[in-house]
């Protein structure tokens, strides 16, 4: 029952690194594998993480989509999101559930990142819209990379998370998925449309890690 | 040494009622007073509220905004919150602590309500442009009217607040006023851009109300 991410930078390799230590056979989709291993990165390439992670194997984003028996997790970059999906290709999606990270972050204007899509429509509703037969959940997006994948190396996991999504069944899976990440809070905020809530959350996030000086932080929702 | 609250809707009356509990002197500011003394409105009217609270004055918004020593808490609805100020006066401001606690809301497309201004302004950002010798700080509209105001009512207080704004002194004056209401976390987001971020989280705060199903909700900055 291979999963598949796709990315491979700091979001992919941290969830791709986690399913592989729960037991997942995991296939993480790139544009061009070769490119992607002869690639020198500045902090780690991606060659070397592979090599210390044997059970996740490298395709084009197109295989690993197909590989995927049920899962797509789709870790890449917001402003790539519909490319990556339109390589992963439609019937490597059909039925299948598209877990989205991503957030919808345009950098043109300088750091903080501003949104290129916000409040009346957001990216996982974009996602959705494009790929009517795939089942897509927003989760994640609203943590650090690291966090996601290990949610109690902070306060032991008692903070929150958030799914949304048109589908109940895939809704239920994926908070299934995120509790064996240690997620001790999924908290279901309702249809695709609210990712907007979810997605505009960053917005806050960033000025958060301003004011914490790390990224090593997350909120909990107190009721 | 009055403080000023300007506005006599939910958010108005909490924190003018918790003032007074706590031994200020407060003067409510509104409109037309006659007017707002015989609105009947579906809930309480405000005569009724004010019977209540023989502590807190009635006046114009220029009367309120003059009174007030150092404290004026704008507490209306953020469409209408450039006109409560110039109602109040450029002058009754002049090197006084705003105290902003509205959100951009636009409900002109119906709930759930979009922002009129999010990501590359927000109204805090506006009202200090527009009132350059106010001190404006940007905080607790990231929560309900009751928590605002007693945030002990939840979680005994074990939940977080927020302050934006570019005068030290002022955030530092606003954080002891939050303390004194009970808040224990108050996090300092930076200058007044950070507004944007705190406003945005509207749009995420809207949609755990709806998966709540009560506003009796915060968050809380685990880190």
């Amino acid at each position: 029952m291979p999963v598949a991410v796709l990315g491979t930078g700091m979001v992919g390799r941290s969830i791709a690194g986690r399913l592989e230590d729960l037991g997942h056979e995991v296939v993480v989709g790139t544009r061009d594998p070769a490119a992607t291993l002869a690639r020198s990165e500045p902090d780690q390439p991606f060659s070397a993480w592979t090599a210390d992670h044997p059970g996740v194997r490298l395709a084009t984003f197109a295989e690993a989509a197909k590989a995927a028996a049920e899962l797509v997790v789709l870790a890449g970059n917001g402003a790539g999101a519909l490319d990556v999906l339109a390589r992963a290709g439609e019937a490597n999606l059909d039925g299948k559930i598209v877990v989205d990270v991503t957030n919808p972050l345009d950098f043109s204007a300088g750091v903080p990142p501003t949104l290129f899509v916000k409040d009346t429509d957001s990216l996982g509703e974009r996602l959705q819209r494009a790929y009517p037969g795939a089942r897509v959940v927003k989760t994640l997006n609203t943590m650090n990379a690291t966090l996601m994948a290990d949610p109690e190396l902070l306060a032991g996991g008692d903070h929150s998370v958030f799914v949304s999504g048109d589908d109940a069944t895939a809704k239920a899976r994926v908070t299934e998925l995120l509790q064996s990440f240690g997620h001790a809070d999924v908290i279901d905020l309702g249809d695709i449309t609210t990712a907007r809530g979810a997605e505009m959350f960053v917005g806050f996030w960033l000025r958060l890690w301003g004011a914490a000086g790390t990224p090593m932080f997350n909120i909990k929702v107190v009721r």
